[in-house]
Parts: structure tokens; C-alpha cells; sequence
């Protein structure tokens, strides 16, 4: 039969299932479950559409409570998957393989998230504000609102945040990376970050786990506030969770292709201008341009 | 009842709703509509496919007409949406709320974007033919059509532009920014592109407002026209609108990571080397490099 | 009739057909086929799933044979197009016009990629762990593999040059333009890449096409492995598919920015600082960091 | 241009246009709004979502009410257009145009219905265990949830009576309609049905918009409770609205193919052969066959 | 292995590709194509929103030319199809296989049909103005369009029959079978029917294909309009497409059950009671009502 | 708040609640899983696609191993629920709650029916040819296939009936009502049928559980093949499973709306009128037919 090769195929599917087999963590063919990216993808656009009302499509009123609704029931069965997967044995969702029916415990972090998302709305007021009070281009709230890649970036992490807060385990990520996949912006969960802040274009901006950012900063593209080195414990493994981002005070603005690395601290009002690679910490009112590297220009013939 | 906290839902409804009311605008809680995004990647998808018949999907002749009163009727309808939510009261279109029958004034801008689809196919001919002599990579003319990102951002933009010339509010933006999330390419619509453009890889390119580019212009990665500064008015607003952003004579090369910013011009037949920061004009022919920075090296243990 | 301009639809219709009709080679208006886009994305997730079992929904036993059942039935129907659309009338699949029987030819590429996926299994799991080890963020092995966009991307590129190697036209580089415009991560599928190698953030990262990058290598974001010179031949045509791209050793990590152009050779345990343009090749383990450009400061008032 | 004949394309859109602007009540080109099929079937399927919970999907705890938040809102919008389309100008719900956001009396009717689902929930296990002891082919309670057809239409058919009563204009209709294409059950909304009422096979019956069903009723296939004159006014109009079907008692059976015709009354117990055809009142515990037609027989050659 | 049996599995295939190779025509393994079930479904919904405008989805005026369009050309590929299936080589659209892109005899049927849309519209305005003074349990119009399968199968009929009558093969008959799927009536494409007619709740109707029904006329459930015999040709095969359904005169009333058959003709005002058989002409003006068989009663212990 | 009256909603949640907790049979609010209808409907579509392969999309060769793997995988997790649900702790597939790695048993009843698949294909085509021969309106084989309800209501039932001989639970009559909704021919999946069979029109068909057709049998709309009494067991309950339904010999014909009941044997070559009522055996070759109901006409005013 020459459509298809049964014995190339079944030859493949042993190899393969030899490969599942050893469990070093990269299959989960077993019963365990995993946190679903499409769900969480979903669950993060209703997040948006309870913060931008009316902005996806036509709001209804009693839409609001729906959508809570929803969100609460779904996200807690992620995350309930999340923990179980994390825990196993010590998960307090008794049931949750199947249905997450008493979901307490993981329900609790949707709670946490869903009570702060009146503040998160008040602080997100201020980055609209930010971004056209920054951005010659922008032509009203409406556009800001709808087409700057910054905004939806800084807002999924801000909900991501509380979760990561709460150690919810791998949800908030796979949130940020959602953004980081439509935006080009990749902000670690775990970093804080202030209010009115503005991401300009954004492609290529990291910020990492322990960053903070004060209020009314604004980033442009490219834009690293990343780590210098990463300690390693007596065995030769990475120490996780330590200190290693940098703090930038309130009112600075950072341009395109700037590196900020390490532990450092930015002080207020500081301007650090493009490309400039900074690893040691500024004071207050600092403002810091790299010497542009000499042009050699010649005439073609 | 454990399953689901009413109490707290109907809080948090509660502070969502005064949030939604004080009308900053950052919600759409009434009747008012707003350009749909989905509606808008749909439409901008089509176009594409007016470019490019038979790349998406096997090509049908009637399918053209079909095609473009499609658009027509859709994309006017979204423009009616946007220039309502514009002008309100001042909106021609006396009926546009739930259905937008006499979308004359919102259907202008369409036809004038229909009617130069067969000269942008034209100019974008020209693109991939420079695509194809620029990248030894390339392997035929169908591989850039269907996978380089430079030239399905810079056909998207090109598009946006006439909408953006005729004035049509927040929908050219939402065009590119749609090619920005797909792309890693930031062309502002304002931007006038000429003929035979290539962007290579691209991600990270900025192209803004105001800038204008030659024919025959190649860009790589990480490259940005940008702005210096923005000045204000006298009571601190940003002025928008002016120029800002560089002028790119015919014939220039742009390498990866290069800055070219302000409203400066780069002449003809000019080259700007990899990681450039250039905040001044050429004269055509000039070929700029960055001294770059003196790499120590060392020899590790 | 105020509601559709049929006589300036027909105008343009006429000219777009005017402009389908002189073949230069940006419209596919004939019976010609070429591979749907749609298509190679599904087939690209359902390798995914393959390498990755159970982190896209829940794993089923029998799945896996059903899975590359699938994957050798649809990836060599567009395979069959795409050489079909290359070759014309030299094409071995006699009846690949509506269904393709006979893929013989055309399934042979998908059987040595197939007969790959277990061997590219095992490097992956020496990937993840070059993650885990490398990012002091990264809690474990299930937020790699939700999360990390550079290990889809190095995957997927993983299994498009085995079909690169095939001469497979067209598909290879649909596969890893998907991953470019899902990660921001531009891998040609042509590059050899070793074991163990880790892009963190990954935005930004270009890597040619004749690149070669050994064991353990970890690579960040806005790192360009390219060419300097494009040599064309006698009538002024790009030589295509000639060496022009960076071999880089084990064990060497490329810090954000950097720049590694040409046909030059960067030693085993090589360290390549952020933002370095580096354009010779390098003994092993060697350290380079760029003299950062001098960062002038001043107090703001 | 051989491919569209744009001239007769526009002589049928001019002459459907005239079609459309004389509004006899086949048309809706303005901005009246009219309830959505898709939308009602979508609240029906979820409404039985919540009568046999778990046998469309897996069940989640907290599921239930996010369900009947999300039937409130939906429904309730329905309705709101459903009332508006009829009532135009003095519709309560003022904004519902666009968003019904103050649905007060549209949704009062979707609250009558929720609360009674706990009761025809009830109702509904009576009418499965009815189904269970009348047929011989019934496995078990799974096998009539999933598969008779007589369960479905009955229990949406009560759903609908609920907004029948409370006058809610189309929308009733549109459900029972749903179970008739579903089933081939037309039961009208208006009907009153009682407790373990059984419908077996199903197709063809038609039971009219006054007729009443007492309990433990079983009634099969092609059974018409209809009506016989239509009695009109001195206009020469249909009199609507009058009692025109039959009152069935209680534990009576009616076999295929019978038609029980008027306002007549089948007393308690009864039992009505196969092909009866009925218009008088029957007393408590009467049964009635149809005499055959003589079979005439011949042995063919 | 023991998750799938490969053995089992190619022995299997290698049967049905054996039965697959006969070609006694229940097979379509090559590259003949045939009409598409879900596409002749998308195109007949789309026939329905331009008679019942609005009804479906909001209405949008520039919508009426771009679903012509649209229909004008699908529906024409499907007819290119179902052309080329039944004459293969003979068929006028030669490059119909991929593509159709001179669908000009396909397309001739196309307009046919478009151009009766404006006439079938007022026909159906007299159906649904048939239908309120026929049914005193309809509420309204909007009633009757909504929820009205007798409606909705004489409209597709409507429509099937203008392809008919133009010789389309296989999708007239796909067309009335969707209607017979959605709502038990089963109307031959062939059937001629007059105006202002009505069919209630409907499930059951059969009208052959040579059948002729006046105008105002009124058919209730389980009513055939069917055939008595098929005589054969001398060669004891059937003679296919001679006269043998009945014609129905003008104001007739046709009530449940009854079955009509034969080539015969019902005279212009009669009415026909539920249940009758009935195989000889009737004159105009008669009524006539079955004997009903004397109901057996007795009263039950 | 006005929007949602949470008071009201947690109320009915409780009722609901409380309700879904006693267990009496029509909730599955645990762990339970069920066969869901939406993959038994995927199921049995493409289990059509092998019997009529190119018929629903475009015959791909390869696809036919692909088809098969995927039914095999897809129901086979199928039959686990349902047996699972049905015996609980006695399953056989011990892993079957999430994935269903180890299908054996829940296996083994899908490889009988794949295994039987060419058969039943030859019997189709018997099927076909009949219709064919027995329908004047039938132009060819390919119309009978696309869109004659009776051939896809028998091919379901050929194919379920194989699963109910294998004791597979509630997935075969899911399959056989499936059927019943597309076709209103409701056929019992306990039915055996012979070869060549067809049902013309077919809404009403009703064929029970313990009934057996012949060879070559043609029935028409509204056939009653039925029981009728259902005998009780001592303790008042029916027995089930007994032999109940009539037994009809090859080329038999049983015109509209005959009803044919109990254990009885119709000898082959018979003819059984249209309305006939039938409760005895018939010899071979008997021809019966209804007295017709003495109709009684007048002439109207």
C-alpha cells in the first residue's frame, strides 16, 4: 500500500512513546493537567474588556456581573489545574481533576485579582492620560485605547501581577508572554510598576522579575531594565528569586535602546537617553546621554 | 453557598460601575460604538488579499468584485462608526447607529482606497522585486510574498495611508497596529513610503508620523525614524501634528539598529551603517558608520 | 442608486484584472496552487503537540499515531503544492491538482521529519534545561515550555530545516516566519543549531540563513547573527545560498545587542557582551564587552 | 467584462430595493432590531444546561451561575428587542438600541423563568422516569437525557411557557420552533403540559396553542391535539386567541396517528388507539380503538 | 505497541481502497468534485436574507449588492461542479476545476435566480400574509418569518425551483433536502406552487416532483402530494420525470394526514378532510371528509 | 443595583443546587463523564465520509488511514465514558478518567466496526442502486447520495447497530437519534436491516428496537414498524429487551403511513398498502391493502 507507511509510522509512534516515557518533564501524558494557554488567552481579553468597557464590542450592562462570573469560574479552573499540577497531593481542590467544584482555595487569587480591578482601571486612566499627554501621534484617548501596543502590555501585566503575588504558579506568565506575543513587550509578571507609566512603540522592551518602575515613567523601544549576574549556590545552581533588576524612581524617561541592568536605583526625574548602557545607580534629577559613537562618513563614488 | 461569593461580585460590580461613570474616557458604556478591531483585521485581511489574489486562498475570478463590495460595505461602516464616535452630533450619516444605509460620506473615503488598490499593487510589484534583489535568501518571489513581514507590514500601511490622508479617524492606525502585532514593524500610517521599499527581518523597525521614504529604500531590523524632541504649546500640550521625523532620500540604505531622528533629510544613494545614531542630514552619497565602541577582550580561565 | 457605486466598482475591478493579468509574479489568478498559510500553521502546532505532549490539551494515547497520520497526510498535500507550484509539469505527483494520491515524492520530506521528531525531542529536553539553568525567572519546567517564546521558536525552526535540508521550497520559511510573528524571534530555516541553546526575551534576534551555532549556546534579545557583504555575480544578481553567516562554538553566550556579522568563527566558550559589534572571528574563550560609549551626565534644573 | 455583469447585478439590487421600501412587514432595512435565532438557540441549549447538568459538558461548580447570569443577560436583551419590535416607542427599556443597560422590564420575565427552573427541573426528572417505565428500549435515565427527542422538545416547550405567560412576544415561539426542527415536535408555547408526560418518537405531533396535557400522559408519534374551525369575526379576521384544542386528563395514553380535534376534554385514564380520530369529549376511563379499515388482501402472482 | 493496531488498521484501509476502486459510483476518490453540502447550505441561508431582510442579522444596506455578488458567485462554482460531474468533458467552463473563472454557462442559472429574487419576494409576502389569516395562534408577521417552517420550506423550494426549471443538476434537490432537514417538509425541486400558499407545522408533507399547487391554498402536517405508480419501461427500468403528482386548484384546503395521489386535479375551492385517501380528480368546489371508522368504545375497569 | 439582582440569582442557585444533589438520575455534577453529542456527531460524519468518501469534501488518499486512526482514537474515548459511567469501578480502562491511554476493552467494540466498514460499504451501494430503481424522481446515484434523507438515516443505523451488537452503552442510540433529527426517521440501533433497503421521504419513519427488514424493502413516510404490547414483569415493571417488533421478508413495500405492529412475520415479496394497520402475520407475496374510508364529499356554496 503505498498511501501510507504503517511500518515507518508505528516505528515513529514507539520511538516517541519511549521518548514520553522518561518523565524529565517536558510530556505530561499521564492524567496530570496543565493550565491551557487558550483559556487563559480568553480569560485575559475578558480581563481587558472588563478594564476598557465597550472597547471589543458593545457593552451591555448586566454584562459586567456576567463576565465576573465567568471570569472567577474559568479562571479558577486554570488555576486550580495550576496548583494541583504544582502540589499534586497537597491541593486543597479535592475534586478539581474533572470539575474544580470546590475551587476555595483556588478561587481565592481570582478574588484578589477581580477586587483590584476597580484600582487597576483608576491607574490605567493615568497611562491613557500618560500616553497623550507623550505621544505627538496620539490623536485622542480612543486610539491609545484601541491601537497602542504599551497600554494592553502594561495592563495585562498589571492583572498578571496580583496573581504573581498571590503565587499562583505558571498563569501569570503565560499572561505576560501573551502580551509579549501580541506586543513585542516582555514584562515579567513579578515586576512593579507605577502609575501613568507609557511604553512607546515598545518592540523589543524587557523588564524583568524584581524591576520596579515609579509613576509616570515612559519607555521607548527596545529598552532593557534586565539583570548583570546571575549568583549561583554552592552547587553551581542559579539562586532564584533574588534582588537583580533595577528601581526607577518617578518621572524618568528611558529611550530607545537603552540597557538599565542590575540592582541599581534611578533616581526621580532622570532622562536616560538612547542606547545609553547603564549599570550603576543615578541620582535624583540625573539626565544621562551616551556619547554617540563618532560617525565616519565618506563620500560614495 | 461556597461556590461563588455574591457578595463580593456584586461589590466589585458595584465599583466597576462608578469607575465606568465618571466618563474619562476610558470606557464606552453607552450607545456610543467604536471601530471594532476584529471587524478591522478582517477587512485589512481582504485588502491583503486583493494585493496578493490566490496567496490566501485559491483565487476566484468573480471573487474580485465580491471582494472589494465587501470591503466596501464593511469597512464603511466601520469608518461611520469611527467618525460618529468622532463628531457626534455632525455626523452625515443621519442612520449610521444600527445599520448605516446612507454611508455616503463614511463610503468616500473607502472608494478613494479601492480606487488605488490597482496602483499600490503596482508600487507593490516593485517591493518585492526589491525584496528579491536585496536578500540573497530569497528564494523566489512567492517566498516573499507569502513570509516576509517587511512587505505585509509596508502593504498594510500603505493602505492605511490613504485612509489616513482622507482624515478617517482611529481605523489607519488600527490597520497598522495590526501589522505591528503580526510584523514587529511600527510604520506609522501618517508615514509617506515610496517605491521598491524593502524592511528586512524587521522587527523593531519605527517608522513615525512624518517621516517620508524614497524609492528604493532598504531598512533592517531595529531600525527607527523618529522624532527629538516634542515641543509645546504654552500651556504645556504637546503640539501635534508638526513635523518631526526624518526625510529618506531614493536609493538609501538603512542597517539594523540605526537611529535616525529628527526632521532632518538623508539624501539620495546614502548608506547608514549598522547602530548609527544620526540626528542630522546627509548629503546624497554619504556612507556613515559608527566608530564602533573599542570591544576588550580578554581571555577567560 | 446612492448605496453602491456599481460603475466605480466595475473601473476598479477592470484594472485590478488588468493588473492580475501580466504576471510578474504577485498574483496567483490561474489554477496554480501554493501552500495555504492556515494550513502549515495548523501542521506546525501539531508538531508542537508531538514534542510537547499534553502542554496543548490534555494527551490521548492513541493520539500520537492519529497525529502524525494527520501531520504525514496534510503537511505533504502542501508540499505537493509547493513543489508542484515550483516545478510544474516536472512534478512527480501526477494528480496533486485536487487530492494528492500519489505523494510519494512529496511525502518523503515528511517522512524524515517525521522519523526526526524523537531525535528532536531529546535535544528539546536538553533545551528546556538550558532555560531552567540559564534564568534565574524561571520556576520550573512547565513555565519553559508554557512560556518561553524562544523555545518555539528554536523548535519550530528545529523542524523546518529538516525540511529546509529536504529542499522542500516555500514551507521551511512559513514555518519560522510563524514563529517570528508569534515570538519576534527570526530564525532562517537554513541555520544549523546545536544542543542545549537558550534565547532569553528573544525579540529582536535574527539568525541567517548559513549560521551555525553549536552546543549550549545562550543568545538574548536583539542579538544579530548576519551577513556584512551580499557578493552578486557578473550581471549584478545576488549570489544566493553562498556562506555568509557567523559559526558560533559551545558553551558561548551573546548578551543582548550584540551584532555577529559574516563568515567568521566565534570559539567555544566565547562570552559576547550586550550591544558588541563584532565583525572577525574569535579564539576560544574569549571575553568581549564594548567600551561602553561614555555616558555623559548632567543635573537637570 | 465577462466575470460579473455589474448592469444586471444593479437592476436586481434597485429592484429589490423597492421590494424593500414598501414595508408590508417581510423587511426589516431600518433599525428596527428583531430577536436573533442564533442568539435564542444559544440561550435555549443553555438553559438546558442547566436542567441536566453535565450532559452536555462537564459540569463546574460554579458554572451554574455564571450560566444564569450570562441567560439573564442574553435573554434579557432578546427580549428587550423582541418587545421593542413590538411596542416601538413605548418600549420601558430606553436605551436598548444598542445596549439595553436599564433591562428592568425586559429582564423581569427572564427572572420568572430562572426561578421556576428549580420546578421544571423537578418536573423534568418526573417526565424521565415516565419515559423510563414506558419504554421497553430504554436502557436508563442517561440514555433518554441524551437521546429522546420527546424529553427535549417537552422540556423546552416549558421553558417557553414560562415567557408565554409573562406575554413576551416571538421569542417563545423561536424556542419551541428550535425543538421542532430539533425533534419534529410541534408543541406550541401556549400549551399547558403536566407532570411525566412522555412523548415517544415523536415526529409529527403537533399539539395546538390551548390545549392542556394532564400528568402521566404518553403520547407517540404523529399525534395531532389541534383544533377544528377557526371561528372569525364579523371582519371576516381569524378570531385569535380562543380556546380551540383539547383538555387531555390525566395517566391517558394516545397511540401513532391519532388526531384529537377541538376544545373537547379526554377524561382521566383514557387510552386513544392508534389512527383515532376524535372530536368529542371522552369520560374518565374510556378506551377508544379505531375500527381498521377491512385489510383487503390478495395473494399476488 | 498496544494503543493502536496498525495491522488491523492497513487491512482495513487496503479493503476499502479495494472497494474504493470499483467505481460503481458511490465513491469519489479521483479528482472529480461535486457540489459541497455546507457551502450549497451557506449560499441557500444567504438566499434567505435577501427575501427576508433583517430578519437574520442586522440589515446593512450596501449588504443587498456584495450577498449578490457573493451568491452570484459561489453559487455559481457549486453549479460549475455539479455541471462538470455530470458531463465532464462537455462542460463550457473549462478551467472550472480549481477555480471557475469563465463560469459563464454556470452562471447563466445564477442570474436566473437573482433575477426572480424581486418577484419570489412578492410571493412570499402573500405566503406570509396566508399564513396570519390561516393560523389564529400567529401573533404577527415577524412571527410567521421567524419561526414559520412551512414558510421557510416553500421559499427554498421558491428558489430551487428557478434552478430547476434551468436544468441545474443535483443542487435544486440539496436545496429542498436542507429544507426538509430543517422543518420535516419535503417539497420537490420540480413542484410548481402558487402564491399566498401555507403549510402548517408541516412535519411529514411529501409534494412530488411533477406536483402542481394553485394559489391560497392551505396544507397542514403529514398531507402527501405523491404518486400511485411507476411504470416501468420495457426493459422493466423506471421511466423517470413523466407526469404523475396531482394538480391542486386555487383556495384549497388540504387538512392533516390526507394523502392525494396520483395524476389527478383537485378543482379550485375544495376542501379535503384530514386523513382522506383520495386517487380520482375532484371537481371544483368540493368537499370531502373520510368516514371516520367508527371509534370502538369501552370503558375501562 | 439595578443591572443584576444577585438576591434573586443566589436563590435560584441554591434551589438548583439543592436539586442537582439528590441524585435521582438527570445530573451529573461530579466527576461522572458521559459520551458527549457533539463527538458522537463528529463521529459519525466522518465515519459517513469512509462509507461515501468524496462526497462531504475532497477525497484525499492518505486521508482514509488518517479518518480511520482518528475514529479509532476518538471513539474509542467515547465508548470509555460511556462504559466507564455505566459500570464504574468494573472498567476495564483504568486510566480512562482524562485520557484513556489504555483503550483495550473500550477499544476493541471500534475495531469490529471499522472492521466491518468495507461491508457495509458494499451494502450501501445495494442501497443506492435500489433507491435508484425505485424512485422515478432519482436522476443518479450521486443525487441519492447528497441529499436522499432514507440512505443516511439506514447507513447511521448500519453502522450503530454494529456498536450495539458489541453492548456498546447509549453511543449507539445517540447515533441512531442523530440520524432521527437530520432525517425524522427514527430507527432503533437494535434494528437489523437487510441489503438494498430504501425509505423515500422518510419523515415519521419509525422502526423498533427488535424489528427485522429484509432484502430489497422499500418503505415509504410515516411506516410504523412497532410493538404493541410491552409486557410487565411481576413487579409491575416493563420487561425489557423481549421481542416485540415485526419481522418483514425480502422485497417487501409498505406504502405511507402504514402501520405494521408486534412480533409478526410479513412474508417476502409482499405489498402492504398505504394507512394499513397491521397486527397479524402475513403468507409470502400477499398484497393488502386499506378499504379506503368511504369519503364523503359535497358540493360547498
Amino acid at each position: 500500500m503505498k498511501e501510507i507507511d504503517f511500518t515507518r509510522i508505528a516505528k515513529i509512534v514507539n520511538e516517541l512513546e519511549e521518548s514520553y516515557s522518561d518523565r524529565v518533564g517536558v510530556n505530561l501524558t499521564g492524567e496530570e493537567m496543565i493550565p491551557r494557554r487558550d483559556e487563559i488567552i480568553a480569560v485575559t481579553e475578558k480581563l481587558l474588556e472588563i478594564i476598557f468597557p465597550g472597547y471589543q464590542r458593545s457593552f451591555e450592562g448586566a454584562g459586567t456581573a456576567a463576565l465576573l462570573i465567568d471570569i472567577q469560574s474559568e479562571l479558577s479552573n486554570q488555576i486550580c489545574r495550576a496548583m494541583r499540577r504544582r502540589e499534586k497531593s497537597t491541593c486543597k481542590c479535592a475534586s478539581c481533576s474533572a470539575s474544580c467544584s470546590d475551587n476555595g482555595d483556588c478561587g481565592h487569587a481570582v478574588y484578589k485579582l477581580l477586587e483590584q480591578l476597580p484600582e487597576i482601571r483608576e491607574i490605567t486612566k493615568l497611562d491613557v492620560a500618560a500616553a497623550f499627554a507623550g505621544d505627538p501621534a496620539a490623536a485622542n484617548y480612543d486610539e491609545i485605547i484601541l491601537s497602542y501596543p504599551g497600554l494592553k502590555a502594561i495592563t495585562i501585566q498589571r492583572m498578571a501581577h496580583v496573581l504573581y503575588l498571590e503565587k499562583v504558579p505558571l498563569i501569570p506568565r503565560m499572561m505576560t508572554e501573551y502580551a509579549h506575543t501580541q506586543t513585542g513587550i516582555d514584562i515579567h509578571p513579578g515586576a512593579a510598576i507605577g502609575k501613568g507609566v507609557f511604553i512607546d512603540h515598545g518592540t523589543g522592551v524587557v523588564v524583568g522579575e524584581t524591576a520596579r518602575i515609579g509613576d509616570n515613567v515612559r519607555i521607548y523601544q527596545g529598552v532593557t531594565l534586565g539583570a548583570v549576574h546571575f549568583p549561583k549556590d554552592a552547587c553551581g545552581m542559579l539562586i532564584k528569586g533574588n534582588r537583580r533588576h533595577p528601581t526607577i524612581g518617578n518621572n524618568v524617561t528611558i529611550y530607545s535602546g537603552a540597557s538599565v541592568l542590575g540592582d541599581i536605583t534611578i533616581g526621580d526625574n532622570s532622562v536616560i537617553g538612547g542606547n545609553v548602557w547603564l549599570t550603576e545607580s543615578l541620582p535624583e534629577g540625573t539626565k544621562v546621554t551616551a556619547t554617540p559613537p563618532e560617525n565616519r562618513r565618506k563620500q560614495m563614488q
